[in-house]
């Protein structure tokens, strides 16, 4: 492992040293949020990729869980010292970790830190897929708030849980899909699919997905070349039936769907080369 | 706060000793379990209840999860370690905390550690309950182990979330139910009402309940008293027509609804006292 952690308030710490006390929120109860962001090394240096989004999007996450909304100014800093002393080159991934606090001593601050660790440097390989349950409805987040729809938060063992799913059955990753028969996101990405020329993801509202950084300055970008992205609801089959389809990213990139469970998707090379100059992969 | 924190393989350490390093999937993912027992002080000392059950469980987590069993010896003798420490009189909550490992060095064990919390000696007040949904059916568990039905993680911040909802609404605690109109569990507790003279509890298999230790030592005791209980799916209405329903967890013992979504509920002293005395509260 390459990693470098810092703490806010304190900077720069060893990457073994400890950092988390047991009653911390973020530790007992999954209680707390993070976001992660892409590392780029190039000739201008290092730095991070769409980061005030990703700012944005940590923000938006503590607001969702009730938190005090963050100092983003100092959280800026210290992203600043992090990758100043960031000197391994290739991939990275930044990742901010806040915790809402200590159980016992709810004034207590909890702990607020981030990880830059070094990834892999290789383009993102084809990905065999399986779809897995959720066991909610298209629509269940959308008067639940107490589920956390959308939220980057702590709690994220059903996500972790259905990655060794996926390696058990011999697969590369997966895609939730809801009772009702469609499709949402990966567990650690979201999902694009070009349907009848048309660049499909699936909408934020009421489904409960990470609204995704990378998507949306694809979804920017696209507009500035006169390209329509929309949000709509896909079936499994209807994205075996598709041009093309993709998990995408901060960490990854731009990943080729090839296989949904065990059917094989089209691929397009054309738009994938497109939408990876345009995420900068 | 009055806590006291030890580590597995270290013993006793000071309680705002960090103790979880920054890459461990315990804090970045909410990936580990837990389990939360009574410590019980009176004339023979201190002890905690139920232990070996709570150990039981913490090892089937274990093993839902995918993790590596624990060495049980090895938590039974530090519990026994901290228990010898704990010098603080009245009641107190055990809980035991062990991580997957490192997310970037697999090899690498995680955290491992307890805490002693000294917790309110009061009885359990009455609990005026709201339900919330938690978007799925009652069998949504059955066929999706990668949900994680039934394992007490460390992915526990939906329980958090309705426990601040139910603050917001004025109301003092939480009943999860199902899209197709059944009561589960509360976000800490276990479900247990007496209805046409039997206590009835919401059944474990396909609801991805966890299973209560203290309504099974209850269900044990009764049975040796010649009185049964049975697994059956309630619903709010039936809730509300029952003789009397309670909210049930090792820490809090055995605490009266009094009333459910501003409905109120029939108490019953007799068997609120029974169970009291069976459960040792």
């Amino acid at each position: 492992m390459t990693q470098l952690v810092a703490v806010l308030g304190v900077g720069v710490v060893p990457t073994d040293a400890p950092v988390v006390t047991a009653d911390d929120l973020g530790i007992n109860r999954g209680d707390g949020v993070f976001d992660a962001a892409r590392v780029v090394s190039d000739a201008d240096g290092v730095r991070v990729d769409l980061l005030d989004e990703h700012l944005a999007r940590f923000g938006r996450s503590h607001e969702k869980m009730a938190m005090a909304a963050p100092d983003l100014d100092a959280w800026r800093a210290l992203v600043d010292e992090a990758v100043a002393a960031w000197d391994v080159p290739g991939e990275a991934v930044l990742k901010l970790i806040a915790t809402r606090g200590l159980e016992h001593a709810p004034a207590a601050p909890g702990a607020s830190f981030l990880t830059i660790t070094a990834s892999d440097t290789a383009p993102c390989p084809p990905l065999r897929v399986i779809t897995l349950g959720t066991g909610r409805a298209s629509d269940a987040f959308a008067d639940a708030p107490w589920l956390l729809g959308g939220v980057k938060s702590l709690s994220y063992g059903v996500n972790v849980a259905v990655a060794r799913e996926a390696r058990r059955r011999g697969v590369d990753d997966v895609l939730f899909t809801t009772t009702d028969g469609y499709c949402l996101e990966g567990p650690r990405s979201g999902l694009l699919a070009l349907v009848d020329g048309v660049y499909v993801t699936t909408p934020v509202e009421g489904t409960g997905i990470l609204d995704s950084v990378t998507i949306g300055a694809l979804r920017a970008r696209l507009a500035e070349q006169g390209i329509t992205m929309v949000d709509r609801l896909l079936t499994p089959d209807g994205l075996v039936g598709a041009e093309a389809a993709w998990l995408i990213s901060a960490g990854r990139g731009v990943c080729d769907i090839v296989a949904l469970d065990g059917k094989p998707l089209r691929t397009d090379a054309e738009a994938s080369a497109l939408l990876r100059g345009l995420a900068g992969f």
